[in-house]
């Protein structure tokens, strides 16, 4: 898979790809083929493991069942055929999907691969954490502008504005660890009725006890149906965009800052031109600016699909959510791995910055003037104000939030 | 204020209008005032109270405020320069404002703005989950058909059905309630450089003694500066969309199954037409979908001004904020409004329901037959697999979650 | 009506206003009358002018009909209502509204309001090319430096940076001026079966003999029913946004050139600070980027809400039109008339210019220098290619233009 | 290429494919390649085909273009760099892409792609309106229901729908016909300097020159340079999404009315269930209704884009366009093919229609008795009013458009 249109898309490498999704359906059906089998369901012969459905189906099919999908307005329909028209042991194609519905196994699978890019995102938010902190500290004592609306403000230190970054790139942490993943398995109509029946008609629990161990199959939580209930959905692209909100921040700020007229932060390489030798262009900030301009109109997407959701299973807006998170969150984890790079690379001409701040003069000591006056004293010093102290709140909070498991 | 455009608007009364704003924005400087004698910064009578604030600016002046405030792209600087033209004390005149940008003020007051509503908004929600949960216990042996893809598809219960909407009820009030409204207060470039040089330059906790009695005034959280991290905001604006989107689904549901020839729901007044007599429609629905449909492009908006983020204020994207979030939290608490009287009035018509599915036959029936057969014995009566289950665990989620103060 | 959250809003005066609004629907429910007295349906003393029924109803009424618009879900039902009520002559009584529905009445007044915005945003559009067109001219022999992904590439004219800003103008007044504004009469169903039954249930051309005739009593097209095909709506939305995109590249790069380090260009007047008495903003830019970043969601609700139409009215998607469409249009005409004065005003400091230009160096002829080489000649003096053939072709355009009455 | 996440995505085949788009990159550096020598640039020899350069770079490229178009931040870089690495005609590689900057062959590449997959949509969107205006007529005389806000209004005719749905085709049809897709060349800065250097500085014509012969080559409109203006995107954005909006109308219809409960529509095939063996669902209506949610949100990033323009070239802004317009656009290519297929095998059940009419009673003969008694006069017959008349507006609208070449 190669995309022209979205240079940096190979960070995103095999996450949520069609052959992630056709292996994360395969995935839940042999969870659930185990869940049958454990709860006593079906006889112990009807279980099958992944890796024997992976033998089955494999890529090469990938097209014919992205085809056969339009018919029955998802992939699930021809992926069961064909596993049941290849399967050779009675007993597991005779239970295969048995007490699913399709949009069980598109649900649970779309959380599944949603899980993995969410995980791969937080561990480039940590990184990011970890080399932001690093560099607000080393520069707690660099002075630089700092500018409000385009113009110069007052002084502030390159420390305080990697805190601020970090600060956004915390918040982003947070959100993203507070999404859980869970299973969605109701059957077709949300009441579990045929596992029910398959179990003989008995005990409603049997319905609880399969989807814990579908859960714990694919390391997800166990909860119950959420068919018409999307926020599980919305909650991770939410999360995401806050991600892309954050590196957005950086990235402007590098590219303001690395305008030849300002040049103090210039990106570790820089892309060049096709045309212009001497060129060199803020390529990540300018990538990771364009995803974040992508972002909130695909979260809105979802929440759009949830909007429409209506009885049991939604036409169209159920649909909507899967390709919607799936470039949501490969996009997402691109500016990740761009926006780690991005600061690990940043290069911070602090003699720019002093300079820039002694030229500035009046500009940046007016109001500093203005206060000692009414306070009726000459002013004090450097006019940094809490900066340090801001700065170690964020981290203090990192240290906090690492020390979590 | 009226809205004709938006009907049912005055259901969101007095919160975050043009005059609770300015109310907000006094009691910002009000608060501020406090901070500064409080801590030692100025002297004792430089304090000076919400009510005195209030004497000399009201709704007569907004009007000129809001025109003015084009000049400097916000309403906080001629609101200041109103405030020291009127007050008849010295010490509170020159000390007015001292140490505070724009958009300390603005930002607090979006928030104490927000927090109200967002409250008003969490008390509807937990009227919702109330009669939800017993419309869902009333209902749980009250047999309907599951329709997917709008067509019919197994027996479900009415009372699954309003436990789903319960669910998402119940998502919302969670994600509502992790939503913290916390003061901005940074000074000119986020440094609190301004208060510390009023206090004498000295130890930099003035900052955080300030901010800690400001927070305490208004009764929101204390923090670090966020004016470069958004999600304060974003936050706020993705709860709202979560309570839309969760309202529309039963909006929705009424929609479709009170159109005349399913007639299993009504509501309970419904709306007249201006050229046919007999004529009711689901008025309440029809509006509270209208404002989830609306609301995701806001809270997008939202989202699209943080990505704007740049330099120690924005140019543009912090400007967009304001109005944005009124517009969705007033149109939120509109929905909620609506929707709790929805949820309370709705006629169930258990009778059609219960027609409904037996005329529906093998439509409904077919998988049962297909389960039993694999399992091989007979259909074990009632269709409606763990139905009951899935009620009780919202029901339980319900105590859980209102046991908490 | 004031805005403090929006500043500038009052230059959007009472355009689309909840007065103008009422007024519009009184403008076409007096229309209606004399379409049937005309039309030989209702007997002449059933006519009644805007002016009598504006006697009846005023701002006043406001909020009563605001509020009473819930139960029906629109305005026009408490308005007929309200009318009926106090008018004195029987058989204006009798016939008042006969042969509309409420859609009527609130698609053809969303009509006429969004066409006098619209129209009121033409004029400013056309004001802004003839001053682009003059500083282009102007400004074709002042060199500057061009700027791709923020960094230096290759000489350019501010005379040209004029005309692509002009272009944008430009291309927005034409697809301003596509749009059409057309009256939308189809009564309860859209057959318009009323206005045939009232008239006898003769020959249907009575209605279209009625629509001609509101149509041009109103200064609207005349056209079939439309309840179920809204691009009449979303055209003035895209036409909407296709203005704010463009002022952005202007406001865009005012906040680029206009910062302290670079200075080539800054605002007329410019915005103050609350704290800093030096500074000033480049306000108006600011303004105008902020109404830009809002105005995409907004139009993308107008299309959102034609993606729900169903059946002959929608239920929400119709609802979300109104309030959407107004917010977006005043927003524009403020952003149009900010957009106006900024260019008006405009400084260009051309010694800033040719500075950097000449400071740019390497930079800035490296291009130059590989294509001599390529075509084995020496550099050609000044590296500004076509771009007076570029400038003239945009001040041909709009000669072309404006020669159209 | 296959898209899981995306059924029906094979009804837009090889448009605007990775494939795709570097064959319009090789197409436009291969026209200019004629530009430069048609217009004695360039010596005859630096000519080179389309068929030459496709010989050079195929398919087994993409993989690694896409992957180096991260460092320069657009596939235009690597691929000339392995263009001139490849080709053995020393005249070629030496003006190989002189002249023109990786904007230009995006743009202009785009523009290609583009109206390729414009074309297709036209194409369905003629048919559809044909087999419309088929049924439109043949069922001018089947009566129904119409139905607003949900519940029975008065009756209409089948017909008089679908000459609805028809005009929001038509209407669609026109925006599309609306668009220009023209070449963008302007060189690194836009002043087209490099290629009148080139030219040995001489008149500045040659500019205009080579631009119409590129346009020509490729079946595009020459135009001087809008790479600071970007309507000409974003209304292709807007046409595409105008063209989904109207197919969600018919969409709708068919998701409300084939209802078991109503019946009065439903698709020629209809999709299976992966459980329930007698289910049949309106899946291209699903399908529909999903590209028509999802469409809005992605033309507002192209307008979201246009914002961001700054500049000679925008950072990131510009880099959002490709990837969402190849989306937006192929998505709307499968919308409308499912959408002639729809319409194309859609079954009206007219005794379905006829019944529930008689059914509805009073529900629809109510504002007829009233509009009788008020004109006084007995109800006349049927209450069709001017459908038949709407209908042949529209069937006269489609003949005039047609006649058009």
């Amino acid at each position: 898979m190669s995309n022209l249109l979205w240079p940096g898309d190979h960070h995103a490498g095999d996450y949520f790809t069609d052959s992630a999704f056709l292996d994360a359906m395969l995935r839940v059906e042999a969870a659930w083929s185990v869940a049958l089998t454990e709860a006593g369901v079906a006889p112990p012969d009807a279980a099958v493991t992944y890796d024997v459905l992976r033998d089955l189906v494999g890529d090469a099919d990938l097209s014919a069942i992205a085809d056969d999908a339009e018919s029955g307005g998802n992939p699930v329909i021809p992926l069961v055929k064909m596993l049941r028209g290849r399967v050779d042991t009675v007993a597991v194609g005779r239970w295969l999907h048995r007490g699913l519905t399709s949009q069980d196994v598109v649900d649970t699978a779309v959380m599944r691969c949603a899980a993995d890019a969410s995980e791969a995102v937080a561990v480039e938010l940590e990184r990011q954490a970890r080399i932001l902190a690093d560099r607000s500290d080393e520069h707690r004592h660099t002075p630089m502008v700092a500018r409000t609306l385009t113009q110069h403000a007052v002084p502030t230190t390159f420390g305080l504005k990697a805190a601020m970054w970090l600060r956004g790139v915390l918040d982003a942490r947070e959100q993203v660890a507070e999404v859980s993943f869970a299973v969605q398995l109701g059957g077709a109509g949300g009441t579990s009725a045929a596992v029910v029946e398959l179990a003989g008609g008995g005990p409603a629990r049997v319905a609880a006890e399969t989807s814990t161990i579908v859960a714990r199959e694919l390391g997800l939580e166990a909860t119950t149906p959420w068919h018409g209930a999307r926020s599980a959905v919305t909650r991770i692209g939410d999360a995401a965009v806050t991600c892309t909100d954050s590196w957005a921040h950086i990235a402007n700020d590098v590219l303001a800052l690395s305008r030849p007229e300002i040049g103090e932060l210039t990106e570790g390489a820089g892309g060049g031109s096709s045309t212009m030798p001497h060129k060199t262009n803020p390529v990540l900030s300018v990538l990771i600016r364009r995803a974040a301009l992508a972002a909130p109109p695909l979260a809105s997407s979802l929440h759009l699909a949830a909007v429409d959701t209506v009885d049991e299973r939604t036409p169209g807006g159920w649909h909507v959510e899967w390709d919607t998170l799936r470039t949501l969150l490969r996009r997402t984890l691109v500016a990740a791995r761009q926006t780690t790079r991005l600061v690990d690379e940043l290069r911070v001409h602090t003699d720019r910055m002093a300079h820039r701040l002694a030229e500035a003069g009046d500009a940046v000591t007016s109001e500093q003037t203005t206060m000692a006056a009414i306070a009726g004293h000459t002013p004090a010093g450097q006019y940094l104000g809490a900066a340090d102290f801001y700065i170690d709140a964020q981290l203090e909070r990192l240290r906090t939030m690492t020390r979590t498991p």
